[in-house]
């Protein structure tokens, strides 16, 4: 590399440094020393290696850059000036009230594909990014800028593993070994080869370098674009804080604005105004897409006995046949979930996760940052593994469409490890999430294509036994609704209830009917967003109401009711499972947990 | 090995898989095929190597053997039989209702440490209990049973670098490489090489052998227990379903009961009634335990302003100086959630975790086992990576205390990936779990010392930003209790509410006061179990509650308080964190949520 084109490199990261300094000053927070390790590694990338249209972030052709270590944000930021993409006052902004320029980048930035700040996440989203270019038949590339610390983390390797075993060649993971994590060193410190060995391991092409000298860093770059059937990791160590005396490689300098700014803008050479004119990708190119037809559902009858998961898998093929953007992962488990139907039917658009529920979910996310509809499935008992993954992709106004299989103690024999107990909780909590709980197999079918309209985090949870379908096929299930199956005018109580309850709860009326009692039986199949004006007229009507649900009491459909009805003031009660199952049948299970016909037809009549 | 020997260790594996296939016969479910495949590899660790006495489970000086894949139980309970612990008939009762014997091991069974079921939990485990050792300087082993798919898990590579990492010489980890799957093929098949590659990247020792052959595998035990300073995994390449040709090495053939088990038996060479006498440990052994004084609880001074974190830091080193079994984990971030102060008073009864949440929380479970009482602390955020091992800790009826600091919105700049916003609801949803929440310094310091009492799964919320003091030292808060912080029979309306919130309530109050508008105020800082009567007695006299929760809407105070009140039916409205924050101040963010003063004073003008 000419010697002008090192000195304005050099120039270009010490302008990032500076930038990241005034940033955080301005801020009086931030991660200014975590923004410094790493601005050589990417004063190269943006220079000299990165396709991105800044004008066009939606130019399909574009590479894909994630800040993992999104503390880094000030690095990144800086980048964005440096490019032309923000102003120097918008620069500093930076995590003041209203200013996109958060604290972690997030998609509210049209550069960011997906928010980070939770470490270990920015990796397992990359792979999904770069699942997706193969089927896009694209060239673009995925870039992961990664902390030390953040490889800790178990999701990393999970990842490691799923794009070293896929050959994804054009995913690089740069990482930054500035060897202090926020406590103290790291557990390897500046031993790049214990790195390369466990990256090496998992099928990686791997490369260590200087982290801040752009020779070897233009090298590492060039090398990981030109490197074939591997993905790359370039493992560069670098000092936190570089070029900042006050800060630079020492202890208790992380994640806060150096304490006298002044003199290290004017160590790093003062400010600067350069800027990097990025290469723009080819123009024209457009991502393969499948073909598509008209939706056909599968049609149960009445009467028949059908899982909800079953109807998932049925439905979901036939919506990916209408739709060829339609994309389904699972997480070793397809037999079980019954995403095997769409697996058989749509080869290429299933990706089998193994299990690694983590990673399931950020290819997921991956995925959807490409304009893919994917759905996700395993046993709901294991989507809690991918908590973390499920919160952050709220905040990263993701769309992805999970499904939970084996959903409460009505699995019987297997036990408590297996049983979805805790879902409902999880999934409603999610900032903008929809959670559904079908009861029959038309209406599992109906949702399973619904959710692929919806924006955000959306969740299916489907039972493993079988149960009566209660609906005629082609009926409409609108999210956000219910369905009242009992009502009179002589109803005393509301059960409100969904999923396997539901067929107790019908029963239980029924036992009542024969003894004279009426009472109202809802199906409440849209967990959230919730019927609260059916649940208020049933609440005002007969002023009582029993919730039922195989879930633990605290967070789900009971709390759900309870919230819709909360400024009405009617008597609730809530039958859950509120002690630790074992091993039963199913319908021992149901009655153990005292959410069954009897259990449901004795709590009427405590009540009244 | 002498060929009698020989010819005893496959008899009795040839009855751990009869026993294995009849069980499963009885129950028409369960695992066989996983249980014949690991029935060597069993055999050979039961008649030679582990020491365990199964009179005296409780006995210290004990070996640990956890099933990780605990869908081999069929395997585990015929070991049982064998061992003299239970009867053939007690056998036969697999999965069936009141059994012990449940579909996945659980500490139901005396010599059951934790349950499994839940894929890659069991060595993340089994690291807590090996470090446990080097506490109690026992020179017990630990052996960990896993399967071949479960090491795509993120958390079994979290528990080999840590592992590797402190050189846990008495962890052994043997995978049963089957080849199989649930659904088909693992990842890397028999490919015993591509696992050995990763764990001596991890700095393993790796010992490859044919797992169906009992001189390999005593070769491989002897050599495991002889290997010093670093951890040993022995990959041994098996068959699914070994001995009977219905389904050996078959596809298809995973989860379920064989569908002739008469000609299965007979393959096998009908039944056996053979015993093995496990080497019992030698007797006199006593673990180390730590010296210990009385409690001395850090005081502040009402109206002083402190963190809750920095008050759980305190009370924590206070608490590790009473009590010689207390010990500390933390997950990178001891200087941010405070358990720095633990680490630097007792170094040697400290944990540094990294940013590894599973192992952070498995360890945990794992020092448990072994007596010790664990802390362990992430950002609340970050306590979602964990759910699974949070929910199977309930499951193993393990006694774990949790503290997520940096909770909701008033951390302020950082932004939504750094907020715990849906702990509440992950933590109240798990079965048996306490949830406290404390507003000020000696509140969270009594309820840190309380935790150490607690069975199950319990939880401390604690605040990022500092906050007044108002009660003054030495006060008693119990679990399940609340304060009346203001009444009068003149309350129109009553605010229930927890930590940071507490002072807006508070302040809100004194606002609506001056205007003539008077209302109660209760300090919630028990979530779980919740306070009930006092609960019901705000709603019945003043028949308006306000809930204010820096928290979703969805599964936290709010919801705690309605179910408790359901059964009344008083209004209750409820304010909490509907919206995505991104940066701003402490005080913006929770006028932006909506639950500071102004919005509460607010509500309640609103509901009157």
């Amino acid at each position: 590399m000419p010697e002008r084109d090192l000195q304005y490199l050099s120039d270009l990261a010490a302008q990032l440094r500076v930038d990241s300094v005034r940033s955080s000053a301005a801020a009086k927070s931030g991660h200014p020393t975590s923004s410094m390790s790493a601005a050589d590694l990417m004063a190269v990338l943006f220079t000299c290696h990165l396709h991105y249209d800044f004008a066009r972030p939606e130019n399909p052709a574009n590479d894909h850059l994630i800040f993992s270590k999104g503390h880094a944000s000030p690095l990144l930021y800086s980048l964005y000036k440096a490019a032309g993409a923000i102003t120097d006052e918008e620069l500093l902004s930076f995590r003041k009230q209203g200013s996109p320029l958060e604290g972690h980048p997030t998609p509210r930035l049209p550069w960011v594909d997906v928010a980070t700040g939770s470490l270990g996440q920015g990796l397992p989203v990359g792979v999904g990014i770069a699942l997706a270019a193969r089927l896009e038949r694209l060239p673009y590339r995925v870039w992961v800028l990664c902390g030390d610390g953040e490889l800790a983390e178990g999701s990393i390797w999970e990842a490691a593993e799923h794009a070293g075993d896929a050959g994804l060649a054009n995913l690089t993971l740069i990482v930054d070994v500035n060897r202090l994590g926020q406590r103290g060193p790291t557990r390897h410190g500046w031993d790049t080869g214990a790195y390369a060995r466990r990256f090496g391991a998992f099928g990686w092409h791997t490369i260590e370098i200087d982290g801040h000298d752009p020779g070897q860093i233009d090298f590492a770059l060039s090398d990981a674009r030109n490197t074939r059937r591997r993905p790359t990791v370039i493992l560069a160590k670098t000092r936190k804080g570089e070029g900042v005396l006050e800060v630079e490689n020492r202890e208790g300098a992380h994640g806060k604005a150096l304490k006298d700014p002044v003199t290290a803008i004017g160590e790093l050479g003062g400010p600067r105004d350069l800027t990097v004119d990025v290469h723009r990708p080819e123009p024209g190119a457009e991502p393969y897409r499948f073909g598509a037809g008209a939706l056909s559902l599968p049609e149960y009858a009445v009467g028949e006995r059908v899982a909800t998961r079953t109807a998932y898998g049925e439905a979901l093929a036939a919506v990916g046949a209408a739709r060829g953007d339609v994309v389904a992962l699972d997480g070793e488990v397809a037999d079980s979930t019954k995403t095997e139907e769409f697996a058989t039917a749509f080869p290429e658009r299933f990706f089998e996760m193994y299990i690694a529920e983590q990673q399931l979910v950020a290819a997921a996310i991956g995925l959807q940052v490409r304009g893919w509809i994917p759905y996700a499935a395993t046993f709901a008992a294991f989507l809690t593994r991918a908590h973390d993954f499920i919160r952050m992709a709220a905040v990263s106004r993701a769309s992805i469409r999970l499904v939970g299989s084996h959903a409460g103690v009505s699995i019987g024999e297997d036990g408590p490890s297996q049983m979805g107990l805790e879902d409902l909780a999880m999934m409603r909590a999610v900032h903008g999430s929809t959670v559904l709980y079908p009861c029959d197999a038309n209406q599992a079918a109906a949702l399973t294509a619904a959710m692929a309209g919806l924006d955000g985090v959306s969740y299916l949870r489907t039972t493993r036994g079988e149960t009566p379908v209660i609906y005629p096929p082609g009926e409409h299930f609108s999210v956000g609704g219910s369905r009242v199956l009992r009502q009179s005018p002589a109803d005393r109580a509301t059960v409100v209830t969904a999923g396997v309850t539901v067929h107790e709860a019908l029963a239980a009326a029924d036992e009542l009917a024969a003894q004279g009692v009426a009472i109202g039986v809802i199906d409440l199949y849209s967990v959230k967003p919730v019927d609260a004006a059916a649940l208020a007229e049933a609440a005002t009507t007969t002023g009582n109401l029993i919730t039922v649900e195989d879930h633990r009491p605290e967070g789900g459909l009971g709390d759900a009711v309870l919230d819709a009805v909360s400024e009405l003031g009617p008597r609730v009660v809530k039958l859950a499972v509120r002690d630790l199952p074992g091993s039963a049948t199913p319908g021992q299970q149901l009655a153990n947990a005292r959410i069954d016909r009897h259990a449901i037809a004795e709590a009427v009549k405590r009540l009244l």
